[in-house]
């Protein structure tokens, strides 16, 4: 099969970008993998700021086609932009600005993500959770369950100020410690690569083993303890590392309008990973 | 002999760019050339931009390293940089962005490519010249060519005030005819390709036929109607197409602090011409 490339870059090329507190890579190479896999004349790379307002205001002036909003920025940014689609407007949180010949639209692919994970891996909307983590992919993760019909859940925060506001916001209760539920969901950065808690379950033991679902949210590394452990323990895992691959094609679907076929989106997260 | 490429686009990757009412892609390709045959971790894109202003902001606000300003934007940056160079403060006039984290200063490599070329060509200073046209390259070449030591100096525009002003700022006479000189200068955009005067001769064929050094500062075509009829008869020609190489090298050079060798250089060239 033959490779196309991207064209070379220029005046035409349409520039994607990400703007987070601490950039990661997993957006440029995800995104600039499938440019050359489609031939497709974009180029997308990660950025941060210090001036929120005037980077908003430069991919508006500059014409950049649409750009990624991570940790810090993505309430922030809600001010600065001309609308919301209702992935956005559905929790109150952006994690894609679309930019329509300067019309700046706030998407949220995280939250739009969610529900066909669940419908996927056959979680039925009568099992009852239990998630842990308030931030603000809390809001996006269990304002999705919430809309997909999830009507038995429970809010697991140490803030809980910020735990009964998502909570009792989407019909949950709140609670300060973990308890046993058929689906638990981990919404904090327990078990994250670099982090301090990089070894730690987000569960103990005897909940996953309680447990048949179990999703992770957190993306890098791909297996978790906590999705390691539940593999072993033959649940059904859901791993952030899908989330962040089906919420980034979603973006990538937004920005270029091309959908890229499994094996094309495989690739290209196999290599964003590497 | 081995080709180092550039390491994939991500969040330490710099991008450079440029702005011009009407984007070219000399630039870009000139640039993403050179990084990919030196290995360097940058990528380069043209822009237009309709709010200078909020274009600039985004500079600064999204750490882009450099950008190279073309019409209608040479003098409308300047009050929203931090601080001239001597090549942009000479003829108040910007062709190059520096961002220093966050810390824009201007320059004007077209100006600082003037003088080089003179001399590699052996224009003895004494010589008196003709310049044709008035306009912000206008300003650079006459200005350079005052600060080169160049005394006997005429202005030609039809735009008598824009050409007195020129003139008579670089102590020089402003006429509204060309006349005959042993160096003839055109600043005109007579000869571009793709313009009203792409067959036109900036000078007619008895002036070209007088003068020792003919120098155009088109450079599409990088053999413009009147370089090619001077290289006919003989004349010392210097073309648009060295100017805008060795401004581009300069920009390269203020953006990476990387010098590339001649054959590097002459390999971007070519690339970008093509």
């Amino acid at each position: 099969m033959s490779t196309p490339r991207r064209p070379p870059i220029g005046r035409d090329t349409k520039l994607c970008m990400s703007l987070a507190g601490r950039p990661g890579n997993f957006g440029s190479r995800f995104h600039n993998h499938l440019y050359e896999a489609l031939g497709l004349d974009y180029v997308y790379k990660a950025f941060t700021t210090r001036d929120l307002p005037a980077a908003i205001g430069g991919i508006r002036a500059l014409g950049i086609r649409g750009c990624a909003i991570s940790m810090p920025f993505k309430e922030a940014c809600i001010p600065l932009l001309d609308g919301l689609a209702p992935s956005a407007a559905a929790i109150d949180s952006v994690n894609t600005i679309v930019n329509d010949d300067g019309l700046l639209t706030g998407h949220n692919t995280d939250y739009a993500a969610i529900a066909p994970l669940l419908r996927q891996y056959g979680v039925p909307a009568e099992t009852p959770f239990v998630a842990r983590g308030s931030g603000g992919m809390g809001k996006a993760v269990v304002s999705a369950l919430r809309d997909a019909g999830f009507r038995d859940g429970t809010v697991v925060a140490r803030n809980e100020a910020a735990g009964r506001r998502l909570a009792e916001g989407c019909g949950y209760r709140w609670q300060a410690e973990v308890t046993s539920a058929p689906l638990l969901v981990n919404i904090t950065p327990i078990g994250m690569e670099g982090g301090p808690e990089s070894r730690d379950l987000a569960f103990p033991e005897e909940l996953i083993e309680a447990a048949d679902y179990i999703f992770d949210v957190v993306h890098l590394p791909p297996e978790t303890p906590l999705i390691r452990r539940a593999r072993e323990m033959d649940k059904v895992v859901i791993t952030g590392a899908e989330v962040a691959v089906l919420q980034a094609l979603e973006q990538f679907r937004l920005y270029t309008g091309v959908t890229p076929s499994p094996a094309q989106v495989e690739a290209a997260a196999a290599f964003a990973r590497g």
